[in-house]
């Protein structure tokens, strides 16, 4: 039995998110059949994440484990051509047996846009936030850096996430606009449920004027999601990559 | 009866080009059903210029004739609340009657793109030629230098445009390679049909060793068809602006 890792792609649009389900098609689900159709094993994709319906990848880890002969570079190739578009396998490579996508992670990095524009994009809208209204970039910059750090992050976490702690640590969180588009880049050893859509959704209150920068120490502080800004939408979201100390 | 001039974005991908036509879905059927959404008037959208199916448009030119006395401003938020989010106008103003998109313009530009990576990109496979084997671009920069200028380019039209001369001026033609993503911007005074699809897949042929970049000025001069590369497939194709003298 070999264990294949594999980072994998996808435009999450058209699924109701990672994880497998009953009734509703699944990136999971997805991979797994079409690597059935070239093994014939029925197998398990395990996943670094589990983004949620309409959050998208770039770099998503997997492993999967298999008892096909066929060199990585076929493999990766075959499963491709079984695949949609919207789901593309980018690296494959034999990992050994004590590699777990989730267990091992040291640092993910998401990625959220905003289109803040007048008017839609008909490039953007599946893959950024439309909000048409001003938004002050220099003050959500200025916020931001109260996140950086280790911090007990109970204030941006959704219910049902289900973690033991809800301390992790924020390596980086930049903010930049190009033309209309707003890029907030955020790298950490880990994200609580919905932790950086809430993160966005509050530094969009901060931008709007709603709430000062200097609030944001004190929202984390209070440990309230109450305190927060609401859940951005998912459609901004994308998973960019989850690094590991060993391949 | 006021002329209205407005500029539209769109994504092709799920149209049959621009130009009306029976029994296929087009932009500009979708763009005059959704004025008569709003005035109830049965008008006739002219655009500067007819993209094929499945071409992409950042800054279609248009008019329409209409007796409606809504305000710019308010027409523009009505009609685009009636469109697909696909379809977008993000502009809107009041012209004289003498204003016309084709016969006004100055300047086209156009940008065509290519996804030379080793597997498809999920996220621009709508938008980008995907072209997986190993390109020179250097080669191709160095070649695009002999079209730009005044020429007859009768090598680089299909046949059924029905222009009454060949010949064009190329003002600039600009390469860049940004990740595996290579962007040919091209404006000219005009372009013949399918001109910058088959400038493209002429570049490819020389991006891929297939013909040295000096000869690119030999194609141009036997002002043959079969001389020059194949036409490139319409997805890496957007009109990127129209330029006029007047507004």
């Amino acid at each position: 039995m070999r264990r294949i890792k594999f980072i994998v792609a996808y435009d999450g649009t058209n699924y109701h998110g990672f994880a497998k389900q009953n009734n509703a098609l699944t990136i999971q689900e997805v991979l797994e059949k079409a690597i059935f159709a070239i093994t014939h094993e029925e197998v398990e994709v395990i996943g670094a994440g589990r983004t949620d319906t309409g959050v998208h990848a770039k770099g998503q880890c997997c492993v999967v484990d298999s008892m096909t002969q066929i060199p990585v570079y076929n493999l990766l190739k075959a499963v491709n051509s079984k695949l949609p578009k919207d789901i593309v396998i980018k690296e494959m490579i034999d990992v050994t047996k004590d590699f777990h996508p989730r267990y091992k992670a040291k640092q993910k990095t998401y990625r959220y846009q905003i289109f803040n524009g007048q008017t839609l994009d008909p490039f953007t809208y599946k893959y950024a936030y439309f909000y048409p209204y001003p938004l002050d970039v220099e003050k959500m910059i200025e916020s931001a850096k109260y996140i950086i750090g280790t911090h007990d992050f109970k204030c941006f976490c959704s219910a049902g996430g289900g973690a033991k702690t809800t301390t992790r640590t924020v390596y980086s969180l930049d903010i930049q606009k190009i033309d209309e588009l707003i890029q907030i880049n955020i790298c950490g050893n880990g994200f609580l449920y919905n932790m950086v859509r809430i993160i966005v959704g509050t530094l969009i209150e901060v931008g709007r004027g709603q709430i000062a920068p200097c609030t944001m120490e004190q929202i984390i502080a209070s440990l309230e999601r109450k305190k927060a800004g609401p859940t951005a939408p998912p459609e901004g979201l994308m998973m960019l990559n989850i690094e590991y100390d060993v391949k």
